[in-house]
């Protein structure tokens, strides 16, 4: 069952609400004998930490994770080790404003999950959002942070996973300048310096009039050698597109050529293959997103998802409240106006954690 | 593990390849006393069938389901009714032609699951892609026709699923002039008869330069109840883009807004609730596909899906061999040159599963 | 979800009725490139075959298995192998006698499901059991076949998993007498030739008085490495004790010294461990029966279970019927004896299923 | 995957090492609305707590649990209630002493899991036994505590489930004398007064030669209305078979009659049924341990299993270091002389744990 876990060979279960003492995870099926302390999993953590610039929410959350279990002292090859039992990882909220919640309690915002997880449950943590709140994407870069740590050693020189900001409202990248370098260089994880300006006038507009904006993000992962997936409910592109679906706030996922794919003619669409000079096969394009059949090609595997706009916003809506009396709402509170953007190491993440499983599966099925 | 299975609580293992001896599945956790026939089963395959225009490969496949288990006479309410054991369905191939298959037995077609499978199992049955092939979507539709009679049966007046083809190629429907019953009169399961013409014309030349082309599909689900779904990696959207990015050639899934909703911003994208004259809740717009922190809010669930053009092609492509040589290809035999015309009935029925199994477990959690 | 299914990377799914068309099973993630026909599955299919001896039920089934997916002739090795896609497995029912049943329709036997099914599901097919009958295990010998394929390709040498019946009632073997050539000498799968000639003469008698009798049968997997299992939840003893327990009138399980651990101390228990002429491990005992902490040790793997009298016999029992009345019970029919005899079969399919499913975990997660 | 989880609807997931800071759990699934606080989990830890006796270890852990996600004030209800969410557990470790254990941390105790872990991993935390130490347990009966909770709203008048010592070494109890509240006035959960005394007597000389001794313990449930469980695979013995079989130390585990079926006849073994005054159906005699073909029958559970001595005893063995050397080993440091003892809140959590999941399961199935 899957409420609250992901993966299965390499299996991942977050808990925590926003305002709670601390949220975490557990980490099942890593392989024992990798190098694993806390500042390997701390330094993708700082990448989507709260409060490092104007353009996200202002809640100052250290975000430090403590390893509580399945690590030891490895004395043959030295240094901390996992050890193949479970690890389970915890952060502890520290900047909770509960009361900024008050005026909510009882209303449900449109657009969030207020109103699903009443419908649902009939009870409901609903300082910060509760269990629905982005603050559990936390749990997943941690857990994203041991899954480098398996495509590290599933093959030589290891699998990479990064991603970026590629649209923010209808401002768009022009790919021809993609740089990978630039994306740390600027807030929005943005691969394009001359949109990553762009996207810093508008975004401030928007934050001014205490609104939000929607994103596209793209996340790329390199050097996956071909054959790892599998048909038929378990292809990798599905479990990419489950992963992705899964953070909160996503409306969409595509894969390599993805909703531009029933634009184009078969001719258009087939990614020739040949030989390169060391006779190793390569393809011509990469419609495919390197995933043919649910199953890695070799090339980069390529996925784009869709962030709507936060919900939580100062423009009065109307709504309900608990005792179905019509109502309006407006959240104060400190937000993302562009909520994608943090988005992109959750993105990297998820996708860190399908393949450190589909590697694991691939390995246990074929013994390669 | 989801090698080959779907779903949790009601869950479906399907089998088989084009051209073996039949496919089939095994529907496990069907709730017992539920009415259900072959003929129940059989409306839903005749609709997907090949050999129904020519815009479908002509293979001539009756696809005719037994039931070979999971069903009993019921004294008490009379019929043949589900017993809660599990539901084997079977149907068998019977207009193989494997030779047409030969030329491509070492070849790998571009844009195909050919090079994958090989790669990762080292032996594959190239007959017709195999266990590749959209015949497997047979044995979703006949699963799909038993979780249909578990939504007829989980709320007054059933849950009811329906899909439509909302784009081929460059063409787009106009959305202002769909209707539901046009799309039982063109062969294209399309909503607006005007673009259905469009899209005889242009797909008739897709099919005599013997190309392909790829659409975008989509599928609503209503009267579903609040409250289906589960935080944080059980969600409805997740499942259901799990499932239909599981279908062969799909390569994007979207709920509500969307890939649109990056555009938006949190004022245009917030569905705003009033309370009907009866005080029931109601929504002013379903930006959100239905679905809200990933549980159900009641509104129509609508999700898109892009499907792919066919790889099997008859214009010649450059492509290498089993032996590492490079060669061209060249796919004859019986193709769609609009595979995602059949996808609407697949993708339906992937819906239907994956809200029979959410019920289910909703059920299971609330006791609701 | 565990409702018919068993196992995780290598799964299991089985489905059918007594008396259905049709048996069968799903065998999902059997490594590719495994040799693989319908006899390799049929000669154990035909040790579990009943009418074989006047020792087990007259009913005539011949149990020849179809395989209708997942394998394919293979030009490199030569022979049909396994492709690494789902083995679908069939068997058909041809001897029903239905009509021996009709006096049972509406009763519920006395120490048989008849009771819990139709208070679970309130509907039931009620001829030969239904889903409840012994004739489902037919489908787990099968399921057992492919997974010996796997063990065979394991590890060099091959795993091996044999089973003896070591107790009838209350007649118990002499392990000083165990000789494996002897099990298959006795219709009673019994490794000592003298309890052999007791067990025949004591069950004739019951057999003639219309009655039946309980059994302990005894599983050895041998040439296991050290390393199979998983803790804490995924401990091989767990696993075996589940598969085992799954088994139609099994009340009890032990692996080891099990029940009689409880009167040994600690010194008694400790198998010590010292080093071959080789320099290879070597343990002085087997108390363990082969895994410590839910893991193999390398030693033999050795479990028992206790099968209960069949609960069809010919003496009249005091129950009620459906409609809540009281009456008495005889049950006519085909029955066997010692349900316990053709037990031995499906005790070693179960523990190779639980085998093959822990080689390919622990491959995957370790990479040996 | 089952690594380190155990159930489906109702999910328990333990983590944590002897010696490492802390250890958990998390429990997904757990329905919303229950009453739940710390001091509900509480009372059941401190039944399994360490240092309660001089016949369990001298470890001094006051094992307090922290609720870490989950619950949340309830207006309507008032008080802390569940809200659906994952509920995350933790108790810190606060009394190792690992320098006891420089002594063996290269060397394998016979009989424990030191040497398997080491062959599976390559790498184990020594400190206690690590991951297999039975303080893992300490999880198992903080979840089992939750699993109350679900049982006691799971029908009316709630499900009980009791647990109790009936045999240490060879001394058996009389099971004429059984009284329940007898089990909570002596420190063996013994039933039977007299054997209580024998029990202390016994174990006081196996303690004082630094030995240990064996047990068995019996676990029953009451008040589970008929129809939990499914054929085939997720039977409700099978799941209890796997529950307490996962328990450290445990060789075996029965159900009703359990081996003793073996030697009964079909008459001896069949419960009759008959019709109480109230015309509710009522069995006469209770072999089947109130488990029919994997359902409950509304009759008493009845589990039995038994527990091996420790291994951790004064006595030197036999065995060998990690560098594959021949040596001799004695356990120092702190130990139970017989862990069943402390197993039995153990057993009683895990059948607690498994009703709780089947309960979720079979009102997902079938609405009752």
């Amino acid at each position: 069952m899957s409420h609250n876990s992901f993966g299965h060979l390499f299996r991942v279960t977050t808990w925590g609400e926003s305002h709670g003492p601390a949220l975490g995870c557990v980490v099942d099926g890593c392989p024992p004998g990798l190098p694993l302390t806390a500042a390997d999993i701390q330094v993708w953590l700082d990448r989507r930490k709260p409060g490092q610039s104007r353009f996200v929410t202002q809640r100052r959350e250290p975000d430090e994770v403590e390893i509580l279990s399945g690590v030891f002292e490895d004395e043959r090859t030295g240094g901390q080790r996992t050890t193949g039992t479970p690890i389970s990882l915890m952060i502890r909220n520290v900047d909770q404003r509960s009361k900024d919640y008050n005026d909510i309690r009882d209303k449900f915002r449109p657009g969030h999950a207020d109103f699903t997880y009443d419908a649902k449950y009939g009870i409901r943590d609903y300082r910060g959002g509760g269990r629905s709140s982005a603050r559990e994407t936390a749990a997943r870069v941690a857990a994203g942070g041991v899954a480098r740590k398996v495509l590290d050693a599933a093959v030589p020189g290891g699998v990479t996973v990064r991603g970026a900001l590629v649209q923010m409202g209808p401002h768009k990248i022009d790919r021809t300048r993609w740089d990978w370098a630039e994306v740390d260089r600027n807030p929005f994880f943005c691969p394009d310096a001359e949109a990553a300006a762009r996207f810093e006038t508008y975004l401030d507009g928007i934050r001014k009039a205490g609104s939000s904006v929607g994103a596209v993000l793209e996340i790329v992962a390199e050097n996956v050698p071909p054959g790892w997936g599998a048909p038929i409910y378990g292809k990798l592109d599905q479990d990419i597109a489950a992963a992705l679906m899964s953070i909160n706030a996503v409306k969409g996922v595509e894969i390599g050529a993805g909703f531009g794919a029933a634009e184009l003619t078969g001719e258009e669409n087939a990614d020739e293959i040949y030989l390169r000079q060391d006779g190793t096969p390569e393809f011509r394009s990469n419609q495919s997103g390197g995933i043919l059949g649910g199953i890695s090609s070799g090339q980069p595997i390529v996925a784009r998802f869709a962030v709507k706009p936060t919900s939580s916003i100062l423009t009065p809506r109307k709504t309900i409240d608990k005792s179905g009396q019509a109502t309006e709402i407006l959240t104060k509170g400190r937000h993302d106006p562009c909520v994608g953007i943090r988005g992109v190491p959750v993105g990297e993440a998820m996708v860190a954690i399908v393949l450190a499983d589909h590697f694991l599966r691939h390995r246990g099925q074929t013994g390669r």
